[in-house]
């Protein structure tokens, strides 16, 4: 049985505030929570689970979880069809970065769509990137339709939020690369060891602002008619030609 | 004003049923509809919108729309927040298809996440790839949510929906890619003039049948953790290496 303040307590989560406060996020779904409790990096605070799903679980795992009923959980859930169980996690513990020297980083400029956010860090895991940041007005990456879409890449990525002016004028010593529709063709580039990866707005791309203070500019070369390409697509395209 | 019967005819085309029979389909908010307007291969049906965007067009394109309020508007849209015009369309035509030789095809195996199939038809277009054939499984391309995430490629890109099996049968004479988590390094490969490329379930991949009827199986190298890579991600990297 779940008491009034544990639905308040993970209502309260889905705001950016709470989780900041309380340091915890929440994931939903079997799949996500299977892969976040398999990662070192992540602790659980707290399962609320359907019986089906608890009793497939381990006995250790099946006795620190609360069992709540269908309608319990569509009152904690904030998927519009609710999925077994919810896990309330806190936030990855990442060490101090002190240098970007010697490794690609990924800068976002104002990713506002969760889905977008989370495919780029899934993106950013899987090509060996440990850092993103993100100007302050991208989505929440502890949102949960980020957490959802990065698959427990948020475990591995670090995600920091920094006025990118500022960042790139402290940082200028890094080379930078801005993804932009009029630059160096993407396939006559050699692999980045040391940098920053720029990418801009769904709709809008990098600010012009930025772009200027980027040392070089990539462009995926275009064969056919498409207006642009998706953001996390382009992540996707440019890291698999520069960070191999 | 809007009569009862316009607004049950907008209605019914959020479902595929009625947008097959009718031959049409809906797009909602400036962008997209600039974007069908502007496109020969699209005929538009009728304009909804509200005063405030009619102002802003063209006499004859002014002259044709019907004026809507807020509150109409409200109840003819299938998103959350209106955003100001709604279109409804025919279907773009496009010439039969003769043969996949000299061109390079997608074939994806039950893409159902609406904006992950939006986004792969846009790449598609991107890359100059003409054509896609999705097992009935997939997501009808022409449903307000893929129609708004392929930003126009819908009229360039003809999405056709076929019994995966029976049509790789049919085409066995065509080079197969299947796109897998354990086969030939995408960085070993030669672009490809001509052949499908086959893109998996967002869970599951390609299933092992289909896979087996493929001549060949790429991967693209993980040098980080990520257990996988969003569809469409997948799907703009091996073209950025295949189709150029």
């Amino acid at each position: 049985m779940l008491v009034k303040s544990q639905v308040k307590y993970i209502q309260s989560l889905s705001q950016k505030k709470s989780r900041d406060e309380e340091g915890v996020f929440i994931a939903e779904g079997p799949k996500i929570i299977n892969e976040l409790l398999s990662t070192p990096n992540i602790q659980l605070q707290q399962l609320y689970a359907l019986s089906e799903w608890i009793q497939q679980q381990p006995q250790t795992l099946a006795a620190s979880a609360i069992e709540v009923s269908a309608h319990e959980l569509e009152r904690l859930s904030q998927l519009q069809t609710p999925n077994q169980v919810i896990g309330v996690f806190r936030k990855p513990v990442f060490s101090k970065i002190t240098s970007y020297h010697h490794r690609l980083s990924i800068v976002l400029d104002t990713i506002q769509d969760p889905g977008n956010l989370g495919t780029i860090v899934r993106c950013a895991d899987w090509f060996g990137i440990q850092t993103v940041i993100g100007s302050r007005e991208c989505a929440d990456v502890f949102s949960p339709k980020v957490v959802q879409s990065t698959m427990g890449s948020i475990s591995r990525v670090q995600v920091l939020y920094e006025d990118l002016d500022t960042f790139m004028e402290q940082h200028k010593d890094i080379p930078s690369y801005a993804a932009t529709l009029h630059g160096t063709g993407l396939y006559e580039m050699q692999p980045v060891k040391e940098g920053f990866l720029l990418i801009g707005n769904e709709s809008k791309g990098i600010r012009e602002e930025l772009i200027a203070r980027c040392r070089h500019r990539i462009t995926i070369p275009r064969i056919g008619h498409a207006e642009s390409l998706n953001a996390a697509v382009a992540t996707g395209i440019i890291l698999s030609h520069i960070a191999r």
